[in-house]
């Protein structure tokens, strides 16, 4: 039974220019955490991400769904957690605030994410093997699929998770080989042109296959001639891909994707604004066979949906520290797997969250094991962080979803 | 010059069951209010509006807008708003709480409103005033068209302004015949079918013509049952809205709405989630000629953008305390001009700041003067609530925006 709850404030500058895009020049990676003490003493942990101020607010927001906790069995508030979830994300006065969006939902998932740590640590199981191994039926319980009806329903849901049974074992090859990863920290967007030079050499010698360049620059010269720049030291084979961070007009988007076709990019991401599903849907029509990837701002399922019925995302980026946690994850999860699109989620956790619904992603649901995000910069902040070896992550074995920090009091 | 900041968390129970709908079955009508008071002890109120849980962590988003406007003199905010709206809502640290919706962007509209309501007052006109004179380009310049590029840019809004003069004379005489109201409190979900019936006859008798049912019920039995009761004692010439409060997912709408369609409803309201533009087209085009209104819950331009361009929304509800306040209102109000679709706002305010906004979207956007929504509740509380005679609104005279409150400390 769940005895106390604390939430906490963390906030982490980082060093030189690392994490900075075209929005973010100045960013401070900051976490809304939950926890979740019970009767043993076992603490559950939950994050949602920030860049730093409001923070606070979130932490505030997340004590109100928390504190409902209180008195709870972990067991049974898993064993209905879609309801439950329906009930907090609807809450009839909060509920205003987004509905389902902005501070009321990342506190959502701080606490989602909490109750799921707490479950797989009382389990005694990394969460992607509790995940794993949970039936059809009691996978789909812990979601809420409400206002996707006519798309995907629990029966659907179920039927999903059952087809996808076959070739399970073969795919659980990836435990011992390791899920693959890509560098999104050779081009941060304030880096120089020699230093994104030179970090784009030290990750092809660290194994990574796949990595990232920001752009989004006032100045498309600049994005076009680092783009150019990456592609030439990474030859190519390796995967590049190109993020705007939403700072492209759909006119400059048009323009600039045309110039950048031919160093050919695995994808770009988050062209424009991220609540436009039409501009999407022009830009993936315009520049096709070029592909988008999105969902870094996107805040729940029901968007993530439009995206999928526009046919605008060819890539997935659903983070479980930005939609409602673990939960609305894996609802989305689902839905990319009804329309055939893969899964590649954005790491407002730096990973440690997504390396296991990577795993469940591609055991139960058979998404493909493209690659995961890799961004090392907290990685010191970590009680257990995520371990990278020759550009792939090694399969976690500690009880829970590896959210726990160190020294946190 | 603005010397000081206050931030009020102001809230408000109502009696009965006044304000009830299939979401908020026990609201607190809440506002964020910002005060920004100036050199002479001018005081510029602007408001957003909440139910009640989390009003304070609007209020304290509220303050870090608002802090940043200390020693700046409100006709130089003024002339260039647009850019600081667009700084404001892109903080690259606060703008991942959004981006442009929730709790930061309610924040917003509320400091927006009183940079309007100081404005007006240092002026000494009522703020329907001061924006029906305002030039063209004075007029654009307080606006941020970012991500609506491809729709309208700030030429095209000023061409649009400059088109619409035409005719400015004669729509001026609503001010003195007032702008028609319709009533929102006949029909609130917890009313009995007897007090609706009475409330209905009520309305009649006080000159409405238009008048608005809560449905949206877990029985649509009780909605269909209710629905014809209004139009049974409203008669054929009266207009009747449903307002289904967002409880309907798409195969339930589309099978209700066409057993509401005998009894003729002007409009279907909020059917389905506000984020699913793509539900919404459906609908609308599965229903024609019925037609569907929507926005309360619509946070920005961009959502907006695409409502108007998928063809889905017949009337747009865009709400000024919902929204990043009177600069985005109005913006969105150029949208739907540049669509041909009506702007109905939902008044969350109660009507003390639209009433303003509908007088400038008549004579200035040439926007037909169809009705705004009434909502008595609070009209004791304002300084100056809104004058409503034989259902319609008289045109307010005093300097600002009508959204003081009295006793406010």
């Amino acid at each position: 039974m769940i005895r106390k709850i604390a939430i906490r404030d963390r906030r982490f500058e980082l060093d030189g220019s690392a994490g900075s895009d075209a929005v973010h020049k100045d960013p401070i990676y900051s976490y809304a955490v939950t926890e979740l003490i019970d009767e043993g003493g076992l603490v559950g942990t939950g994050i949602a991400f920030t860049l730093g101020a409001g923070n606070e607010l979130v932490c505030q927001a997340a004590k109100y769904y928390a504190d409902k906790l209180i008195g709870k069995d972990i067991e049974e508030i898993m064993a209905g957690f879609g309801t439950l979830f329906y009930q907090f994300s609807n809450e009839q006065q909060f509920r205003w605030l987004g509905p389902h969006k902005g501070v009321v939902h990342l506190a959502l998932a701080s606490v989602t994410n909490a109750c799921y740590d707490l479950w797989a640590k009382k389990r005694q199981q990394p969460l992607w093997k509790l995940l794993t191994s949970l039936s059809p039926e009691a996978l789909v319980a812990t979601l809420d699929l409400s206002y996707l009806e006519e798309e995907l329903s629990a029966e659907q849901a179920i039927a999903l998770l059952k087809e996808n049974q076959t070739g399970r074992e073969t795919r659980s090859a990836i435990l011992k080989t390791g899920y693959p990863g890509y560098d999104t920290s050779i081009g941060w967007f304030n880096y120089s042109d020699d230093k994104v030079r030179e970090n784009c050499k030290k990750a092809i010698a660290e194994g990574f296959t796949a990595m990232k360049l920001k752009v989004g620059s006032a100045d498309p010269e600049r994005d076009i001639r680092r783009a150019n720049i990456v592609r030439e030291v990474a030859g190519a084979e390796i995967k590049v891909m190109l993020d705007a961070n939403q700072q492209w007009t759909l006119p400059q988007a048009l323009r600039i994707c045309s110039q950048l076709k031919s160093m050919n990019p695995y994808w770009i991401e988050e062209p424009t604004h991220p609540d436009d599903v039409i501009a999407h849907q022009v830009l993936a029509e315009a520049i096709s066979p070029m592909k988008l990837a999105l969902g870094e701002h996107v805040p729940n399922r029901i968007i993530f949906k439009n995206y999928l019925q526009s046919r605008s995302a060819a890539f997935i980026q659903v983070d479980a520290v930005r939609v409602g946690g673990v939960s609305e994850f894996i609802t989305v999860s689902l839905l990319c797997k009804k329309f055939g699109i893969p899964v590649v989620p954005h790491v407002g956790d730096m990973g440690q969250l997504h390396q296991h619904l990577v795993l469940f992603n591609h055991i139960s649901l058979n998404h493909e094991a493209l690659f995961l995000e890799h961004i090392p910069h907290l990685q010191k902040y970590f009680l257990q962080p995520a371990k990278i070896r020759h550009g792939v992550y090694q399969t976690p074995q500690e009880p829970g979803s590896s959210c726990d920090f160190i020294n946190l009091s």
